[in-house]
């Protein structure tokens, strides 16, 4: 998490920083500071709280210089509070630093510094590493760059670090597991921590991979690995469209993205159904008969996608599918081999425990294939084969259109491997695919003014709850689970999900007339299964929200609110129905009025363990 | 859920019935009703609320007669009042019915009755039955033997019925789905759900199978099938002692239970680990090579116990296992062939949703092991093999030696299968067996009473939370989910677990200063994992409650509270650590004044969908 922001050139450096960490706020928002080389030495400002609060501090009074470095913080170490807050400078001022990440063994090396007399301002792990190198530097006459090297070399942990002295021109910077890209202007150069914040001065940029160090100055730059070779890397054209990311005429970069799901269904699915054939393409290498085995390995919001994908993909293909938490599967001695097919699902590309689960995978001979959204992304590197989503930018923490472009991505999927493996016929084959070709359709249609009008309703009337409950079964028991984990993301009321049947095994004590209980009741073999789990709620006088399909008087007699959804397939509903759990979701939190689009404690990329 | 006790003989009915209920209430217990013949026709008295309002109404006016049925139940359609309760009669009085178990298609059934001029009193799906029966019973000129049999072809769903008329002395009974046991008396019969409401009269039993019908009088009984075929079934001697399952001198079933693990571990152990070959004997036919892939299923409790023996079992015998709720798994069309081993977990060998599982996968040529506390259950006579956990009756509707009981036998499982299959070597095979047996003391120790008042203060001092966190990773993982569940299940509290490195992805945005977390943080090599998400919480100011190894004062400074545990093996880690959490949800739910034995809405059994 955090966003890095670097500039060395002929600007206002406080200008780039602050226009940079602007565009990187989705990254995290508990704080944020710049340090600016000005007339008199290295000025660092720093403020808790978004970074307006900063902003504010500047304009009355600005700092001018030409090199400088920015950070918005998601706080790991320590409170955010303006101490905790980045850059980090040497007792002296002379020395600061930014760092992203966590480093693992800071309490030791921390007690090490003060043994020798440091002292320290703040909690965090990442002030150690200013001490560290303000050391190293002393030790080395004053070669910042090797001073940096020197220290990484003593820590253990995942970081993107920025360093300026206050003698030297220049900024050097490092990279492992957390994501810098530096972009090339002319007499200018720049760093940040994704590409947005840097499209509105350059298009030229160079992906650091792990283990880069980069020294930039007025004129360039130069790589090197961690031992201080020499390394290349390629500039890349960057052809982005920043203003996709903007909000549009929508009140938050949520509304915009659920409103955007036709588009980005659309983006999914174009030119990967061909309705002659009945055949899908997803123009990967993969051979679909090369594994066993498939093992989809994801977190929050894309580990819920990843559920629906082991649904389809085991109806479908009869492939058994396992579907494991990242940041477990790396620690548990996988069973992969040659014979298993890893997925991996996320919407950046960067989530640091899915990174990390992929290469656990790969060591063990796995296949792997990516559903990612953000190209060029770190796992989109290592993958053998990545099926992007195409959703388009992603701003809003909570996710929406990269969940159902990630579970429409896995309908894809398992249609190719059901007809590649000879376990889909032709017939159900063309009519899923029918199915699927509807879903923009059928998501435009749920997004009518009227069903959000009532959906709206509802969602105020149960906003005083402090607690809600979310049930489904079969395909839908995860479009429960991602209902209440969004909920929960942006309203903070704790809402909490089972599969149906699970209820009663425990859950069921929860239930009074206080809860509120969303059960997704649409079409389905399973639907008087489902009933008879309403009826047990509504016999301990809970609230039941039902999820039905259009026209489905006969059960709506069983509930106190109704949301009608338009007729899905029942392998694909779990898209149309994700809809109407976000649009309560978000129709909550804004009655409640939250700040959906930077919720507390969350961040959007998370690139740290 | 619900049970059912009848009798036809010459002692006084209403103290059989009342008596035989009171050991069934663990069953269900939101209402109770009886219904005896007397010389003034069949007379019915039926109390919403526990066993104890009707036995204190049937104290002041009492029913004298020797032909009785009773039921004590726990709603699945309709609210819990004295009119949904059973029996239900028949308008004229003259036939009554006790069901257990759902009529899928009751509403059907109802309307045709309605229009063919039956008038309903209750909104139980039972109710229904009574009238058919009786409609048939008017066209059969009053045979009800064949009324009943003739009705149960008319209906879908699960039953056990019992029904008597005041024309007849006799009792027609019938099961399917759900359990009914006969007791066989001198010169008297009995009916039940289950084995301990009859102990007190007879330990002659014979179980019904699936399909079974029996009519009982004074002089003996008849079985048949439900084509009116008869059946011969064996009458087995039951020598359990009944006095095990009273609460000694404990508050409550459940800390009885508690207190009782280190005995049930025993118990489970015993026999079983051989120190001087380091072998484990678990005394079942089932070959440890005959299969490529494990499937657990269970529900609750006994699910968060096979995910615990997932890890064991991929640690030690390295076979991928995939761990189901059974209410999923018996719809999703699983994925099974001859090469796999579907292990079902279940105390009561009874859960309808893991039965109907086990069907399913047995259907598909799987290999079956059941993972069971009570023998002669339904379960066990379907399966190939049961590993007994022996942990004793266990009456808390909070499972909690069965819980400890179960994961010791995954462990026992583990070290089998990684013996056998040559994955474990002998040297750590040695090494985790030591680890197993200590398992008895180590949990005496979890339990000394300065440990467990230091449970006590913290639980209290949280007490007034609304909500909780639980955290934990790898093998422990499950600690957390189990530990929620518990507090849940008997406090009402709203808690909720994550795997810790999930937490960011979404539920940390729920974290305040109201915030309790509990994390499981005993020694592990994934402490220093745990431990930053720890400091995630606390950057966040929830409130840390951490469960760690004796002697870790390092890590009890980011905690706000410690729970301290004696060292145990990492493998077996979760047994202890489990001790802890189950004392923490107990002794919160008794700072709220909650019954703890009887959960709202909760019953221990759990044989409807």
């Amino acid at each position: 998490m955090c966003g890095i922001v670097g500039y060395i050139g002929q600007r206002n450096a406080q200008d780039v920083l602050i226009s940079g960490l602007a565009k990187l706020e989705y990254r995290g928002y508990d704080s944020a500071g710049v340090a600016v080389c000005t007339d008199n030495g290295i000025q660092v400002r720093k403020k808790a709280g978004k970074l307006a609060n900063l902003s504010t501090e500047l304009e009355g009074t600005p700092l001018t210089g030409t090199l400088g470095i920015g950070h918005t913080r998601w706080a790991t170490h320590g409170l955010p509070n303006d101490t905790n807050a980045h850059p980090h400078a040497t007792e002296d001022g002379r020395l600061v630093i930014i760092h992203n990440g966590i480093i693992e063994n800071y309490l030791q090396l921390k007690e090490a510094l003060m043994s020798r007399g440091h002292t320290f301002l703040s909690e965090t792990d990442s002030e150690v590493l200013a001490h560290l190198i303000e050391e190293k530097y002393a030790q080395l006459s004053g070669n910042l760059y090797e001073a940096v090297r020197q220290a990484l070399g003593d820590v253990r942990g995942a970081y993107g670090i920025v360093v300026t002295h206050v003698d030297h021109r220049e900024i050097v910077a490092a990279r492992t597991v957390s994501p810098l890209v530096m972009g090339v202007g002319e007499g200018e150069m720049f760093l940040a921590s994704d590409v947005p914040a840097l499209l509105a001065y350059t298009r030229n940029m160079v992906f650091l991979h792990d283990g880069d160090m980069v020294v930039l100055n007025d004129d360039g730059y130069r790589v090197t690995d961690l031992q201080g070779n020499a390394v290349q890397r390629q500039v890349e054209r960057i052809d982005w469209d920043a203003e996709a990311a903007e909000k549009g005429g929508y009140d938050t970069y949520m509304l915009k993205e659920i409103y955007e799901q036709p588009v980005a269904l659309t983006n999914t699915l174009i030119g990967r159904l061909h309705d002659e054939t009945g055949e899908v393409n997803l123009d990967i290498n993969l051979n679909p008969a090369s594994f066993k085995r498939i093992s989809i390995i994801a977190c929050g919001t894309a580990y819920y996608a990843g559920l629906v994908g082991e649904y389809l993909i085991e109806q479908l293909a009869r492939v058994p599918v396992e579907v494991d938490v990242a940041s477990e599967y790396r620690y548990r001695s996988p069973l992969v081999s040659e014979d298993t097919l890893a997925i991996v699902v996320s919407q950046s590309g960067e989530t640091i425990d899915t990174l990390e689960a992929l290469r656990e995978a790969k060591k063990f001979g796995a296949k792997t294939l990516g559903v990612i959204n953000a190209k060029g992304s770190s796992m989109t590197r290592e993958l053998d084969d990545t099926l992007y989503i195409h959703a388009g930018p992603e701003i809003g923490v909570a996710s929406t259109k990269a969940y159902t472009s990630m579970v429409s991505a896995f309908m894809l999927l398992a249609l190719w491997l059901g007809r590649a493996r000879g376990t889909l016929g032709e017939d159900l084959g063309r009519e899923l695919l029918h199915a699927t070709r509807e879903l923009p359709r059928l998501v435009e249609e749920a997004l009518a003014p009227e069903r959000v009008e009532k959906i709206k309703q509802i969602a105020e009337k149960y906003s005083g709850a402090r607690d809600y409950l979310f049930l489904g079964r079969g395909v839908n028991a995860p479009t429960a689970f991602e209902g209440a984990l969004k909920l929960k993301e942006i309203s903070y009321i704790h809402a909490e999900a089972y599969a149906a049947g699970e209820m009663k095994h425990g859950p069921i004590a929860l239930i009074d007339e206080h809860l509120p209980v969303v059960v997704v009741a649409t079409e389905s073999f399973l639907l008087e299964k489902t009933i008879s789990n309403v009826q047990e709620v509504r016999a301990r006088s809970g609230k039941v929200i039902a999820i039905l399909s259009d026209g489905d008087t006969e059960n709506a007699r069983h509930a106190d609110d109704v949301i009608y959804v338009p007729h899905a397939h029942e392998m694909v509903s779990p898209i149309v129905n994700a809809v109407a759990m976000q649009l309560l979701a978000y129709h909550t939190a804004t009655a409640l009025g939250k700040d959906v689009d930077k919720p507390r404690n969350l961040a959007k990329s998370v690139t740290v363990e």
